[in-house]
């Protein structure tokens, strides 16, 4: 068995790199197709080792015959599309927030909640979660197993690169202009970002937090595994440079 | 009135800090003495925009007339001389970790517990906590002046420049190679710092925590703010590049 892919927002760096891990790992496909915005059409895109595909104009694009679709174009674009590729018969695996907290989309860690899956049969949409908050459950998840969790307090190491291409080449030029003495502006960050570390990702809620913490809180504590059986979840996340990890600390039953 | 004042440890980088916030406030001095190991002997400092001090040998230095000393050169060399001056009559406020945890001295965070210094008749020595503890307890003092608290959970976020000058020239270099296809080599840091984050501030202890997660925890819960009032402390302390701060969980009585 084999099947048509489709990758929306295959020019970014997050569609770029979903197409190269399904090449890497040899997903069986019969058809490989690269969707981005008007702007991005003709452009071209690798896929694998020796493949390049011809950019396709997502608007215009008919889902039908598409199995499944991999997507991360931001909520907006999600909102539009994800609907109407479900209607035509794909499966669309969506990593942008717009159907997270949606109760007829399953939001789904393989590692964590695969049983989940099934909930998909509703909007033909499947969800995954906030990348710290990916992380963060893989690691809660055989605790929370053996000993239910009651507590969590986080703090994130998270990289510029969730900042996209912008964020990343922010890092480089403001980097390489310490070193010759020019100029530090900032657009992408809210500070300036390199030798430093910005404790503001994503905007700020009405609470303080930042939506980044809020979306980790929200996520683990209403839709994975701390559901129904968590007292908090408190977050500190943090951007800075070209890492990702997290130290937690646990309240257990 | 004004005092004779000596720095150990002048050439050093907080030595260098010591002189130049003791010249930037116009603290009263008559005399101030630049003083470090043998082979910086000769060297010389600067003291404010004007003045610059020879450095003398502290081996051979006769602490007689001297009214305070600030100390930075290591644990091994405040062990050594610090009796010696406060045997000719000098008050040494050390900032390293040799003494810190003797009854008989002061650990003292002006902001926090002035009222300790008095202690300091015992052996004529003050002693300051480690960076990270001090920066933490002057925040905890007015909450736990209004509500005790009960726990603490930490996380730093601290600078290269804790590692010396061998750290600050491993990241500038670092860093300039990674633009420049340069080695990667890392020497002072177990891992390459440049464009990095390391879990990992002094050694590894049995428990698992690293000797700077333990500092913050003993000086504050067992000299300072949270004696015998607090359930806990737990830190997590993390080096990266040029920034210093931490987030902090508490639990309130």
């Amino acid at each position: 068995m084999s099947y048509r892919v489709a990758v929306v927002g295959a020019t970014g760096n997050v569609g770029r790199e979903m197409l190269q891990i399904v090449a890497e790992r040899q997903f069986p496909v019969k058809d490989v197709i690269a969707l981005a915005s008007e702007r991005s059409v003709g452009q071209e895109v690798s896929f694998g080792e020796n493949d390049v595909l011809k950019v396709r104009d997502l608007g215009k694009f008919d889902f039908k015959g598409v199995d499944i679709v991999l997507s991360s174009a931001g909520a907006k674009v999600s909102a539009d599309f994800a609907p109407r590729a479900a209607a035509a018969g794909a499966i669309v695996v969506d990593n942008t927030s717009y159907f997270r907290m949606d109760p007829d989309v399953p939001l789904v860690v393989p590692e964590v909640n695969p049983e989940d899956i099934a909930l998909y049969r509703k909007k033909g949409i499947i969800a995954n979660p906030n990348c710290s908050t990916i992380q963060m459950v893989v690691a809660l998840k055989p605790l929370h197993d053996l000993v239910k969790i009651k507590r969590v307090v986080v703090s994130t190491y998270q990289s510029v690169s969730g900042a996209g291409k912008e964020g990343m080449d922010e890092l480089f030029n403001q980097t390489r202009n310490v070193f010759t003495n020019g100029s530090l502006d900032h657009k992408k960050f809210t500070k300036q970002i390199a030798f430093n570390v910005i404790p503001h990702i994503d905007v700020f809620m009405d609470d303080g937090f930042t939506k980044e913490e809020w979306k980790m809180e929200v996520e683990t504590t209403t839709r994975l595994i701390l559901a129904r059986s968590c007292s908090g979840l408190s977050a500190t996340t943090i951007c800075m440079v070209e890492q990702f990890g997290l130290a937690m600390m646990l309240c257990l039953r």
